[in-house]
């Protein structure tokens, strides 16, 4: 091997590479495996995060890298990693691209077979990484110092171009091996590896044809064209051809809402009327990105002909039936849209649409002792959500209730309709809070306001991510619906049932008890309609600098439409004989 | 197939054998694959205890297996699996019996690959039971009806017996299937196999003679002498030898700690002089149920030869270099027992003990500000704890202070010596109140007192777990010791480094925040010898049906002298070369 022209530590190396792809928060929990490694966050300029647990670090992660385009997490062996593994497998299901590095016994301990703290006791010091390896799309077990540069190298680009986690597993004794620092000299090539242009034209070709001979075509944006990264894309080909485009439950946020041409949500049966009626009626429906799982779709309710669809993937194009394998979407999206763009290809003209409103359905306002309820709230925030917002909405009644609610623009929203996982929100919404601030300080501008919108049962699963939202001075605005149990739950099985119950907790000492200082959070409760018109409506509310915490307290069985569809479906296919 | 004679539902038969086995409560969280069989456990008599997230549950059934023998936790695909795992990886490496069972989705879902919530969204659903395999003894997916009954018997048998995780995958479409009632009749067979008895005698022989040969023999048990159910047999040891008797941090508890012939605990250099200096001089050492591993010895450092020693294990019995493999402590050391009882073998009559008296170190009473030092806290506990307590401890200072706590009879610990995941603790004692109380009321007797030492980095991890102990009208007292972050990181690298800090919660407030009612918890916080003193004198505070949370404010860089010895072998061993 030759001699290093500028050796530099693994440590550094690795965390300057991850600053350098636009890291600066490192999450995690410190462990006697991993401090070292930890010593050379603040030398490259880096900051720890310092989380309660490590589920909520992994959450928390995925929420940062949802804003930044990536993040990384720092576990300790075993114990650390096993506790973050469901915060990463819905990071791998859902397409967010997390580093996770786990501080592990040294090399020398592992090959001799040591019966240390950490293990399983059976000398097998491979099993946690052949678990991590499941749910990441690139894993680098590091014990050779010649090989470490390129493997580091090699998980941070996979991760970001799969937009998937990547697994580092690093010993004790590697950290401070030393490694070839003249390398960073060259920038990671972050881009995506083009399409054959042979290929893509062809395909193109094939998709001019039914564009032309299309009558009332429409774009419906899904998750995957965020996560992929298409949504430059996705915008030019909407302004080329002026459709009508929708999002989905999945992919709110993806597109600016308040242009004229934005329909609304389409979800199956769980859309509006109009919305239904006008997706379903296109003679081509461009899918970009779609994701068709069932808590996307009101339980696979979809009524698209494959015969009218043209589905742009990361991975492949398909027009109608004929599949294009390799193409990434990007480029041929891009093309599309160009093609229209300079005339060169017809695209008929849409008829105007009825796009939603955020007017609440009619007679809401007078609900019995003027509950809060779902019909009216969700439209409301539409009319009180700022531009620029980060929307966070958990699995359970706020992910559907906010399907029906039109963003202004440049909002961007996060939920995990696929993963599902109750507890993820809070833990995203401080990764995310912690990203807008440090996207701010790139670009120079004010941060993006960040509101999470949860439910109680959901909240009691990672609530110690409010005190680290406290220890890094953030200050989301935080709803925490209280309906007295597991919504969601009561609709699929057992309304009434004790296991759908949760401990009744006094939500408003939450900040107080996780330690805020005077000032920095403010706590809230509101129970009717009058109070919460009343709270939004407060500018120091809307606009401080302080963390908010709000309890909303609503009926227990009152739900979204879409959450009542989806559970019915849910519960029919979970006890459906064939 | 022959006809069912008594034909009764999948989720009854499953929850009635768990019944049958001495499981009262089942642990866990709803998710909507598991809710058909949530229905179940009412239905025969057994309680849901509805945990907050699912790692605490699962270190809740950890702490309810290691009191009553086995427990059972209930969690949905995915999620909720993976979010318990590394208790259940805990569980599995220091051998504790918990029926995990996850509710997943239909097989007819599963055949059909459908893109549903809680997957990675491949299309594949075996991947989290092959995740689960790693760490349990026996899995099982329940598929077929007419081998589920098998099934169901095989894993709660095989969990029981190997004291380890057991797996059960369990479509929503499979809770509902008929199977054969009638076999409930047949109690599962919880014995061990017996030992072949002609290598029993064989071995027996082989032991008996270094025993006549032997002038200093003594007894070492250690924590699988408890988890492999050898307690009774090796307690026959002890009364019919006499010889002096020692224990492991890791299996405090595991002998009376009042008779005379208890000698104290033995950890390597951890051990004080003259534990040290008796079993390293013995010249004969049964060690029954030994696991050496680095936190359980000091790193290392025990200086006993295996020529002067015989092991007794759950699966082989090693005497000197001759090992048995096939052989179960149990029996071995049953017949050991008698044959000195019956006066068929001569041992040798030890020399009297001095044994470890619960003074606290001289001194210690006049530190600066009277701050409440390890040295003072220890051994004055072990003058407070009363008989029949069960004492948990934290891995962290009180894991190591407990070491010079001398018990008081029939008290029971639990600890987490080898997997040694911070949180655990919290999570423990919830399981361990409610298998107290369940034990109670089978013996007709007061509930055990249950005390939690854990420290409050450990305890931000998992405090939520203080809520479901109020839902669980449980009374355990609880002390937090506050000294400003992970002590036991501190020492092992990082003394001052703010990786190793936590933010500060207002602890005292924390059963209020979580629900408790009027009088269902009184808080506390002590900085002072003065102050604990008194509160240690309050019988009110001792014996009140109430939970007491202390926070207990200690100096940050204070530890018990194995703790810093330990951390300084971890050190040496993390960053040595060969």
């Amino acid at each position: 091997m030759e001699e290093s022209k500028q050796p530099i530590d693994v440590g550094e190396y690795l965390f300057r590479r991850l600053r350098e792809v636009g890291v600066q928060h490192i999450h995690g929990l410190p462990g006697d495996f991993n401090l070292q490694a930890l010593d050379y966050i603040p030398k490259v300029g880096l900051k720890w995060v310092g989380d309660a647990n490590e589920l909520n670090a992994g959450y928390s992660a995925d929420g940062y890298a949802r804003i930044k385009g990536i993040s990384a997490l720092v576990t300790t062996f075993g114990v650390g990693e096993l506790s973050a593994i469901n915060a990463i497998a819905g990071s791998f299901a859902e397409f967010v691209p997390v580093v996770h590095i786990v501080g592990c016994p040294s090399t020398v301990s592992q090959r001799n077979g040591m019966l240390l703290h950490h293990t399983l006791g059976n000398g097998d010091f491979r099993v946690f990484s052949e678990i991590g390896r499941q749910i990441s799309c690139s894993t680098a077990i590091l014990s050779h110092p010649e090989q470490i540069a390129h493997q580091i190298d090699e998980v941070i680009r996979e991760c970001y171009i799969q937009s998937r986690p990547g697994y580092i597993m690093l010993p004790t004794d590697m950290v401070q091996k030393k490694v070839e620092g003249a390398r960073l000299k060259t920038p990671l090539d972050m881009t995506f590896p083009p399409n054959n242009p042979e290929v893509e034209d062809y395909c193109l070709n094939a998709i001019c044809k039914h564009v032309e001979a299309a009558k009332t075509p429409i774009i419906l944006v899904d998750a995957c064209a965020i996560r992929h990264r298409a949504l430059k894309e996705t915008h030019d080909l909407i302004a080329a051809t002026g459709l009508p485009t929708y999002v989905t439950p999945m992919s709110k946020g993806a597109v600016d809402e308040t242009i004229p041409n934005y329909g609304g949500v389409y979800a199956g049966s769980g859309s509006s009327k109009e919305v239904r009626e006008r997706v379903e009626s296109a003679d081509l429906v461009f899918t970009i990105g779609s994701i068709q799982s069932d808590f996307n779709t009101t339980g696979f309710t979809y009524r698209v002909s494959q015969l009218n669809t043209i589905d742009f993937h990361s991975t492949y194009i398909r027009v109608k039936y004929s599949e294009y394998p390799g193409l990434r979407m990007n480029g041929v999206i891009s093309k599309l849209a160009k093609r229209i763009q300079d005339g060169k290809l017809k695209i008929a003209s849409p008829e105007p649409l009825k796009a939603p409103d955020n007017q609440s359905v009619e007679g809401e306002l007078q609900t019995k002792g003027h509950d809060i309820t779902h019909a009216y709230l969700w439209p409301r925030l539409g009319r009180w959500f700022r531009e620029g917002d980060i929307i966070i909405t958990e699995t359970g009644t706020a992910e559907f209730g906010i399907i029906t609610t039109r963003f202004p623009a440049k909002a961007r929203a996060i939920n995990q309709v696929l993963w599902g996982s109750i507890g993820y929100a809070t833990g995203a919404c401080q990764g995310a809070a912690l990203a807008a601030i440090d996207e701010a300080a790139e670009t120079k501008k004010e941060p993006s306001r960040v509101v999470l919108w949860t439910g109680e049962g959901s909240f009691q699963l990672t609530a110690q991510t409010v005190s680290t939202m406290l220890r890094n001075n953030l200050t989301p605005i935080i709803f925490v619906i209280n309906n007295n149990g597991y919504t969601i739950e009561r609709w699929i099985h057992g309304m009434e049932a004790d296991y759908n119950d949760v401990q009744p907790w006094r939500y408003t000492q939450i900040p107080h008890v996780f330690g805020a200082k005077e000032g920095q959070a403010k706590s809230y409760s509101v129970s009717t309609k009058d109070e919460l018109e009343k709270l939004l409506g407060d500018e120091q509310f809307n606009t401080g600098k302080f963390l908010r915490f709000v309890e909303v307290i609503m009926p227990l069985k009152d739900a979204p439409v879409g959450l009542k569809l989806t559970a019915e479906a849910s519960a029919r296919t979970n006890t459906r004989l064939d």
